[in-house]
């Protein structure tokens, strides 16, 4: 089980080196993630944009970027079509975006014909190491979904469990988080959608975890906070993976850990046949390096 | 400016000592914290509650209460109703829930002829003090309101601007918080609320703060991350007033600042003609002192 960002890094240094396919390679941030990420010996990487605007990008930051291979298109939407070229003959395991648009990167990924679409909605996983907490912890959906309904938050749940499983994590204990523990039918939906997705990982509807909900964050992560609140369920105080209820609750938690706790934060979309690096502009160099790291581990065909 | 919690001691130590009524005092949590505050200087106390139980409770956690008034009652009802009556008589300032339910105090609090209610929705406000940030934060509302329409949001912003005044903060910059910092009009509800609202502070319908959003959580607190996204703000990295969407999102965040982040946190209910403190018993004991020592700061006639 890997517990710790350092352990993720030394985990993955160990295993064959896997290759990024970055779509639009032509910002300096991008590249200086994904060069640090190759000289620290965890990815190779494959450029994809214009090649010369590439090397302008490189000299000018003073990243070396010999050791890459680049793929010199024209457009945006070229870019995006062979990066996802790249996964589908196997020749990357990673996709990352670069200074393509969001949008265009991921309809290119669920294109019915030339994308790398699994079956299963995308979704936005977040690994926190945080100074409070005993280990690596999970967290989703803070970046995709806006106001996922049962369905799609059981998606949520099977991508965090592929995640978690990369990990090493067995049998991952997943808190289905609201603001209080009980079911407040009346008015709290997101303490009934929990309360259902609980039974139905009773009921074997979801594989190999451990789920329970609704559950306050404290509860989630402090066993103080349980046994103070007579609470007995078999997540509380250790949390592998937390889902929130909505996107504003997820990107808050994540930013407040990032930006006010000093907190270690990485994060991938998942639910498409290889993990997707999508860094913000406004993530630390950090965050992106441990974000490449994570796509390493998590990347390859046995997804 | 009050600029951190020691900061914050100083400044209530500095003023006349004022009085705190306990509702139900017979928690050893409870006492616990306003022994602690008592004997470091910055509050009073009246106990309310049977007299017998509270000596007991005293003894077996081994707090000395001697230097409190206790008014021996029966029920939790008659408890919540002198302490009420304390208030209303000017012989309390601050208001603090022992082991009576929070709604039978609130209903107390709430009732026309014998309650403390100034007009105003209650709301939660938080204050943070975080590793990550260069002053005290305000959160609100993670404990109180669960959807807030745009009339609550402003009553949550004009509650959490009554505690920024007593923090001495002057015009509070505002950050009416979302997942994005774009107006999502079609499938992001709070987008259009924060533009309504930054739009009639504009206008004046708010008054003595700046006040802006729609922002994301790292525009409210990182200049950096403004500058890297174009972001043009009054508020950008300087925000002194988090406004959260929904409750589940500002419960999160608490707690995610608290339980992952190691930062200190306080809290008061704000609406009523005096500040309640109710602490969780999951609350920290520094919690609980801080929250305590926010009352004695935000309490007093001139509310």
């Amino acid at each position: 089980m890997i517990t710790s960002f350092n352990d993720l890094l030394r985990n993955v240094k160990e295993k064959p080196k896997k290759t990024i396919a970055v779509a639009m390679a032509d910002e300096e941030d991008v590249l200086a993630a994904v060069a640090n990420a190759n000289r620290e010996g965890i990815a190779d990487a494959v450029l994809v944009g214009n090649r010369e605007r590439i090397f302008e990008c490189g000299e000018r930051a003073e990243i070396d970027i010999t050791n890459f291979d680049i793929i010199d298109v024209e457009t945006e939407q070229e870019a995006v079509v062979r990066s996802i070229q790249l996964v589908r003959e196997h020749l990357a395991d990673v996709l990352m975006k670069g200074t393509c648009g969001t949008a265009t990167l991921l309809r290119g990924v669920l294109d019915r014909e030339h994308g790398v679409r699994s079956g299963n909605f995308l979704s936005h996983v977040a690994v926190f190491e945080a100074p409070g907490y005993h280990k690596l912890l999970l967290m989703s959906d803070g970046g995709m979904n806006i106001a996922p309904d049962v369905e799609v938050k059981v998606a949520i749940i099977e991508n965090a469990l592929v995640v978690a499983r990369r990990l090493e994590i067995e049998r991952p204990k997943v808190a289905l988080l609201a603001a209080v523990e009980k079911v407040n039918y009346k008015a709290m939906p997101c303490t009934v959608d929990a309360a259902v997705i609980a039974k139905m990982a009773e009921r074997g509807q979801i594989q190999d975890a451990i789920i329970d909900g609704p559950l306050a964050f404290d509860n989630a992560v402090s066993q103080h906070s349980c046994d103070v609140k007579g609470i007995n369920s078999p997540v509380s105080g250790d949390a592998d993976i937390l889902i929130v209820p909505n996107i504003e609750a997820g990107n808050i938690c994540y930013k407040t850990l990032a930006c006010l706790g000093k907190g270690k934060v990485a994060g991938l979309i998942m639910g498409a046949r290889v993990p997707i690096v999508l860094t913000s502009r406004s993530d630390s160099e950090e965050a992106k390096f441990y974000s490449i790291a994570l796509g390493m581990i998590t990347g390859g065909r046995s997804i």
